[in-house]
Parts: C-alpha cells; sequence; structure tokens
C-alpha cells in the first residue's frame, strides 16, 4: 500500500502517473476520486485511450463536504466507501487508486479502524494507493511506501490563478 | 515552471501524471527523460495511446553517469540538453517535461546559470515541469511552484524489491 499525502501539489498526478506507468505493462487499473467535482475532466478525457485496461469513477460528483447536510453528507460517503470495497474485492485489478481518501477519515464520514483494517487485508498480488492531505497515522503506519509532498512554493502564493490543462 | 524535487518517490509519477492531466485537454505534451534506463518501458509502453499528442524521448539511454569516462558524459548530457532547447524554442508543445534535468546541475554536466536563465526565458504559454533530486536553489528561485516529495516510508528499507508496474 502507498499512501501520497501533505499540502503540496502532485498527490493525486504521482497516483495518475503510477496509473500510466502500470497500464504500460497491461495491468488492470482502478481510480476512485471521492471528491473531486466534474470540472477535473482532463484526466477522465485522457482515461478514455485506456478503456481495455482502466476503470474510473468519480463518487463525489455533485455533493459538497461540510454542506449543511450532514447525514446526507455521511451517507454519500458511506456508499462510496462500500462501492471501494468491493472494487478492492471484486479481484478484477492489480492496482486501485483511491484518490482523495482521507478526507473520509479527516472529516469522520467513515470509521477510521474500518477502513485501515480493510486496507490492511487487501487481496495479495493487489497494490493500492490512496492520496489525500493528513494522512492519519494508523493509515501511514500500514503503508508499505509514504510520500509527502511539501509545497515550498505554490503560485497562488503570488495571485496566479489554477491553469487548465496543468492543474485540473 | 514547475520543479518536483525531494528524497520521496512520486517526482516522475507526478510529472507523468500532469501530462496525462493536459492530454486530456488536447494539449501537446513533451517528455524528455535525462538519465532512465531503458527498463523503464511502462510509460513508453502507455504513451504510445497519445501518438497524436505526446513525443516521449529518452536521453540517458546507454550512457551512465558517473562512469569513469567523465568527458564523454558531459558530452552526452551536453547533447540531450541541446535537444531539450530545440525542443523548448520549437513551440510545438504547450508541456515541456524534463525528468531527472537536475542531475545535470547536481553533477555539473551543463552550466546551472545556462540551464535557469534559458527555462526563464522560455516561449509564453510553455509550462514546464523539471524533475530530480536536490533541485538547486536558483532553479527554485525560477519556479512558479515547487513541491518537495519527502520520503516518509520506503519498503526498500523493509527489504522489499521494486514492483514491475508500479515504480518501473
Amino acid at each position: 500500500m502507498i499512501v501520497l499525502t501533505g499540502n503540496g501539489k502532485g498527490k493525486t498526478t504521482s497516483a495518475l502517473g503510477m496509473a500510466f506507468r502500470a497500464m504500460g505493462h497491461g495491468l488492470k487499473v482502478c481510480i476512485i476520486q471521492f471528491i473531486k467535482g466534474s470540472w477535473k475532466y482532463g484526466e477522465l478525457e485522457s482515461a478514455k485511450r485506456f478503456d481495455d485496461l482502466l476503470d474510473f469513477y468519480v463518487m463525489g460528483k455533485g455533493f459538497t463536504w461540510q454542506s449543511e447536510n450532514l447525514e446526507e453528507d455521511i451517507k454519500v460517503a458511506r456508499e462510496a466507501w462500500d462501492f471501494a470495497k468491493d472494487i478492492i474485492k471484486s479481484g478484477k485489478y492489480e492496482l486501485v487508486i483511491l484518490d482523495e481518501l482521507t478526507y473520509l477519515i479527516k472529516y469522520k464520514m467513515v470509521n477510521e479502524d474500518e477502513i485501515v483494517n480493510f486496507l490492511k487485508n487487501r487481496p495479495e498480488g493487489l497494490t493500492i494507493v490512496v492520496t489525500g492531505r493528513d494522512a492519519s497515522k494508523s493509515l501511514i503506519d500500514s503503508a508499505d511506501l509514504v510520500t509527502e509532498m511539501v509545497s515550498i512554493k505554490h503560485p497562488y502564493d503570488a495571485g496566479i490563478k489554477a491553469q487548465k490543462g496543468i492543474e485540473y
């Protein structure tokens, strides 16, 4: 299991790059994005070129975190996590990317122990990549490889807006 | 300009993910790998699915850094950098990735000021991504976005070997 965390850019793109690399070896990959809105369509468009190897699911579409309807948010997060569990158990993939999963733990949408224990007991031969800020200690403890992306400099600091094609 | 540095995994994969995302928007991308050997063929295989948008060059093939023939190494590095300059000046791309370029500076294969000044004066509308450990201060100073990939945990520490499809 690989965890990509930290406040810097590069977590999701690194996971996408791992998918890109893995698919070059013919490995089957599933990407589940937990909170990305539909505006991040760059990777979805490119994914279409790998429809023999890649399944790509955007779970967060249409719901915002920390909305006023906490109960509804928890329900949607719960369903997203249950979906991810089915994907992992399916045995169909060699690489499963759980993009921004850490937020489900951070905002206590899904029980942390349940997530960590489930990921620990993943099928043999399956690599799981978890991305998102503020990865919890128990998630890091159960991972094999952890990289923290640290922001050294960011253009938003200088008033530059997000660039289409680069950041989304 | 984006610089991805640090001792952690995720620099090259993040650059590949940025390419994946950019190509989803139809942007033209060029990737130049400066020191990867031909064994890292995962990304090369996947790149073939984007032959309308992506040019991928491996410059370091067949030569080792810090070999006994320093003069020959400098000559090859110099040619690789000249090739990268032509690519950047060509105006054919919206994104150019210079993977592991930092080593040319670190091992003083090519003059640092020359590289930094050339990258500073890149064509308008072109995003350049530079990856590699130990990015120099002047390279960081001239970048718009810098992320340091910090290794928190690495499976080699536990005696686990590199995994095909994930790390190469």
